[in-house]
């Protein structure tokens, strides 16, 4: 097999989405592996840090702007001919989706179709990055691809759940049109270096609350389980999916098998901040599922992947960026010399 | 209780998709009650006779636009306050809703998103009219409202299914964040008079062939099951769903129990025509639901509502309105005196 993002390497990448947390990661991936990359974001949810880090780098290039819209005239004048674009513009937690649901929706639906479009008019290949979200809070476990889901579309998760479904829908509807080539991952719970402190997902808030000394917040019983991949591995699979040959485009799982729940989240925690955590408990919120485990046969079959990264290492690596993170944000008459 | 349709007498009634199927007697039916309507189309899938017809009342007028465009300035420059507005704007059969499945996607989504623009904007309670379809083919019988469905997002029906899921999502958002008061309507299968002949739907089909003397075309084994409801009952039922009193809205299905085979309807067409009739099996098309009956317990309970008209009558109506269509649409010369 070629080396993952070879056939990126010469080309010419948009990156929707490419100054979020798993965006970031991927612009710096394929500018690895010798892409030119353009990033589009909004900076609705991304660290401004990220972007800065990438704006460094030689080959690489910013466009601000929010896909709801109308494309800016630098992306669609046809000057830049784009080889691949990926999508993993939107926002990905529960809070941040739900501030603005219409605008979520919008986002996922609209701003797909808009990629969509460059994709048809450039001849890029695209790459929709959906999610586990289109399971919704699932019956099977673990979940294959072919699981039709049990997602609640009136609830408050909907605007980002059937969102993503409906962005699928158009993916694929380009496939069988003859428009455009298209890949579809559909993440699992990812974590690592360069996420928002305040996104409100599990990993991000109880890392944060260990760092500030604070007691841990535990949603439910902390029995529902969850299953993390460290975002190295995950942008992996990416590179690889787009990379993938496919006679007739379908869904790829990205995530790891390994099941644990919350609470053997927060063991792993104090194995990592070597002390005992104390818990605070807390209602689950609604349509929070309670399962989630991702099949990735599929992933494994057509990609030759799967996850390699250790979860007390992934852990250890991100807990040392959000200590860094939590340092640098403090006024230097506080930091510790 | 009130007459249905009383609270709606007085006011300024929006109908999207009002030259359709439903829509056109849904028009007629809010000018019996005295409602000034103003019918909004793109005559994508509308028949030009249904809108001409209307267009000889008094209180009607038509806007021709396709709601996925923002919406003409006639209906958001402020000199019309709505009070109601209706979403029936889709096409809504499946050779006609996967010609340009993109659009059929904007419809639902974008086309929902302008319309609940202008009901926030005007103060107007909106309602949209949702599918069967978001219960996909589906594992429960009957259907309840709570009952999350069996979508496959990625397959060629789910620019509609997905699209009419996204389009809920929306609707409860905007109740959810106080900029609309809404209602949902979840359509089962309906026939009437004012079908279009070639929407590709089992009745208009089967109708047309035996009046045509042609073979009926029977998709897979004929075992699979429909409910069909008789557009009027289907009508009263969304206009007593506008006027229901809901604290919190909630999705109701609007559609017959009475279940029956697509062989049982032929049988029904044999009473009706007065005569045996030939049938022609063909394969089932993708993801063709193999049941679909609706629980109606919240529509009975809610709105004093359920379907009157019995199968033979609907039918006879039905196959009397197609008839004199046929008659009309062939050249004079043709014509029996």
């Amino acid at each position: 097999m070629r080396n993952p993002g070879e056939a990126q390497a010469g080309g010419t990448v948009l990156v929707a989405g490419g100054a979020g947390f798993i965006g970031s990661h991927l612009c710096a991936a394929l500018l690895d592996a010798g892409a030119h990359v353009t990033c589009l974001d909004n900076m609705q949810t991304a660290l401004p840090s990220n972007l800065q880090r990438l704006l460094q780098r030689e080959r690489f290039s910013f466009v601000e702007a929010d896909i709801t819209q109308p494309l800016p005239a630098a992306l669609t004048d046809g000057r830049t001919r784009f080889t691949h674009i990926y999508n993993l513009a939107c926002a990905a937690s529960p809070p941040l989706y739900q501030a603005d649901p219409e605008h979520t929706m919008l986002t996922n639906v609209v701003g797909t179709n808009h990629l969509l479009r460059l994709a048809e008019q450039t001849g890029a290949r695209f790459l929709l990055t959906s999610t586990s979200e289109v399971y919704g809070d699932p019956e099977v476990h673990p979940q294959p691809e072919d699981y039709r889901g049990n997602v609640n579309c009136t609830g408050p998760r909907a605007c980002y759940d059937e969102g993503k479904r409906a962005a699928e829908a158009l993916v694929f509807d380009y496939a069988r049109m003859g428009r455009a080539d298209v890949r579809v991952a559909r993440i699992f719970n990812t974590y690592g270096p360069q996420m928002r402190m305040d996104d409100g997902r599990v990993v991000s808030n109880l890392i944060c609350q260990s760092l500030e000394g604070q007691k841990l917040t535990i949603y439910g019983s902390g029995n529902q389980t969850r299953s993390f991949c460290y975002v190295a591995d995950t942008v992996d699979a990416l590179i690889r999916l787009m990379d993938s040959d496919m006679a007739q485009p379908v869904p790829v799982n990205i995530g790891t098998q390994a099941e644990i729940t919350v609470l053997e989240l927060v063991a792993a925690m104090e194995a990592v901040m070597g002390r005992p955590l104390d818990i605070t408990y807390h209602d689950l919120p609604q349509d929070d599922p309670q399962r989630r485990r991702p099949d990735i046969s599929r992933a494994r079959a057509l990609l030759g992947w799967e996850p390699t990264t250790q979860l007390a290492a992934g852990l250890a690596r991100t807990c040392e960026w959000f200590a860094e993170e939590i340092a640098a944000s403090r006024p230097p008459a506080q930091r510790v010399a």
